[in-house]
């Protein structure tokens, strides 16, 4: 007898109806004989029509009790999947956050999870009890409420399946798995069925919107096998994320993504100062603003000038900022780019086959398609295009790669 | 620089714009130089939509999940409130129930507060904060959600004046204070200035709708003075109760009220057996049917028959297990009579003065009211009339006491 942890997301939750149809989900996980900790999210638009009154008082509100309103939502949904439960003749217990509790740090609205204490789940657990959680919240050691921002839910129910010691994390979503491209720009995209955390982690920073991050990294680091399944298809394995190491000779792409709004910056020095690197990144990371992809020029001018890249939204602030240390940094001229997208390939091995990036780039050139600058990492490839052009790009590489 | 608890309803705090109103009311007490804890209901009409929620799942649902989902409006509601204040450039911090933390017992939906741990709050008022408190709201020793039932909010507001030693507690309301009579009904109805806490209970357990019983018990108990107010003229020091004794010599006759819906059952039984009396209201009371007023017959058959009143609600369930259990009873007749309203007079020092009943009975006679039943206490006189003239007494007995 194992114990399971599944999560469901707003969509899957959103009415009546739905609560009841996640109850066979529920139920059918409990008459395998497990031991089930269900994570709900709110109820469909709940928290942003929680948000939409908040901002109806103040724009900028005190994120402590912006926590305390918007974390009503998940507790709504744990006492009426609880009661639907109930109703269907099956012992449950709904717990909130700080009932579990969940201890956070205080950051709120982004809050960290410190740790979970198992005693109360385990015992409902052991007096036969379905035990529905609170997604998406926890408790600071101040006793104030905290939440782990939007699609937080997801990393609630792998930091539980962590402290558990769970079988697996089912993730249940309104969609049936992870995907290998978007499959309304790329008409040959493939449901993927098994992926690496680390695939995970870049195709999720590469643009999918799957999964939070967070949660993968969490997954990853506890070896907590996750499954991204359709509640609405029971019989739909989904996708599974956990350690594989597959493509042991070869490169294999999993899959392509693209993100839109990046900005490109070009900084060319009047000389080669040493220091002009760190100092400009500093500069920015003081600013707040978070720098992607980074380009160092090639041969003498080594370190003369840098490229970066950063999104669109920040790009005039990051322009300000630069041209008011101009003299200090000895910054010749400053370039920029906007409306640029990110277009990444992500597989396992694909280092180790140095074919896979050259073969991207003769797409794009075959495309007729300029590469602004280009970042790779053990299992990613990602180039800078022009948004108009990004569509094309990932169709292209989808077909070179992973065929039609 | 006192401690003031200010309470406003679920109409006072209904949308943003009247949360703005009470800001007003928690700002001035302040400016006074006076601590002050506010404590609130739900907004509007959000506990009834929850609770249709609830019965949309279950029609009898756990309570102990009821109370998680219905305790979520008053948080909604303090960490709106907090935001409002805090807007105007006040220091503000919301506490739940728990967060307090207030403990009950296990009764959910029914609870009763054992004891209020201050420390929290008088932490954050020597801080400097305004504590914006959930009402209607607590912990049990298990670690869940209670809820003091329907308009325990009051009683939350009386019990936190108490336990911080408050100078007073404001219950504010959509109403101006407690009237002598219902203003609907009998146009010569004046508003009370001033009340006692015993005839604030006769008046509230006589019908008056103005506040929670068990808040007035407690005010009493610790001897809290409590007004009740109108959030929306706040120059008007609306109705205060207290443990004022005036009428030293003479009755005084404060109010005037009516209750709808009572039945009168009449057991007449097959002799003068002993055990019939306690036996009756075993039974009753062991199906949950709640009695008010009983007579028993004078003379000598004063153990054979007996009247009393319950809710016309319980009347066909009282009829039923009073008939099965007939021969046990040895009954030799039941009657009944529904539809009758319960007509109260309450006021200091009546019973010193035999009078004041007697001029109720005398005006019921001249109107040509037939008084079904009779009740007295120290500080109130009920007769069970019939429904349809009930109005009609309320209006001639208000005359008789308290002028046109």
């Amino acid at each position: 007898m194992g114990i399971v942890v599944q999560k469901f997301g707003g969509t899957s939750v959103a009415n009546t109806e739905k609560l009841f149809k996640v109850c066979n989900r529920i139920i059918a996980e409990k008459e395998k004989g497990n031991k089930v900790v269900v994570v709900v999210s709110a109820q469909g638009k709940t928290t942003d029509e929680l948000i939409r009154q908040e901002k109806e008082i103040e724009e900028k509100a005190s994120m402590r009790e912006h926590d305390v309103l918007v974390s009503v939502g998940e507790q709504i949904t744990i006492a009426k999947l609880s009661m639907c439960l109930e109703k269907l003749g099956h012992n449950a217990i709904s717990l909130t956050g700080w009932q579990v509790p969940i201890f956070t740090n205080n950051i709120h609205g982004e809050a960290l999870i410190d740790y979970i204490d198992i005693e109360r789940i385990e015992r409902e657990l052991n007096n036969g009890n379905i035990v529905i959680v609170a997604g998406f919240q926890g408790i600071d050691e101040n006793n104030d409420i905290t939440t782990l921002g939007r699609g937080g839910s997801d990393t609630t129910g792998v930091a539980l399946a962590v402290a558990l010691k769970a079988d697996k994390c089912d993730i249940y979503t309104d969609v049936d798995g992870v995907y290998s491209s978007d499959p309304n720009k790329v008409e040959a995209t493939k449901r993927i069925k098994s992926i690496s955390y680390d695939e995970m982690l870049e195709l999720a920073s590469a643009g999918a919107k799957v999964l939070h991050n967070r949660c993968v990294e969490m997954a990853k680091k506890y070896n907590v096998p996750v499954s991204v399944r359709s509640t609405f298809k029971p019989e739909d394995e989904g996708t599974k994320i956990n350690n594989t190491k597959i493509a042991l000779e070869g490169a294999s792409v999993t899959g392509v993504t693209k993100q839109n709004s990046n900005s490109k910056i070009a900084v060319i020095g009047k000389n080669n100062q040493i220091g002009r690197l760190y100092k400009v990144f500093k500069l920015l990371a003081n600013n707040n603003i978070n720098i992607d992809m980074i380009a160092q020029a090639a041969g003498e001018d080594i370190i003369k000038s840098v490229s970066f890249s950063i999104q669109d939204k920040d790009l005039n602030k990051a322009l300000e900022v630069l041209e008011a240390n101009k003299e200090d940094l000895q910054i010749e001229q400053i370039k920029y780019y906007s409306n640029l997208a990110k277009v990444s390939i992500v597989g396992l091995g694909m280092m180790n086959n140095p074919g896979v990036a050259a073969g991207m780039f003769e797409t794009l050139y075959d495309e007729n398609i300029e590469i602004q600058m280009v970042s790779t990492s053990e299992i990613k490839v990602s180039v800078l295009v022009e948004e108009e052009k990004a569509e094309q790009a990932m169709r292209a590489i989808h077909k070179k790669f992973m065929g039609e």
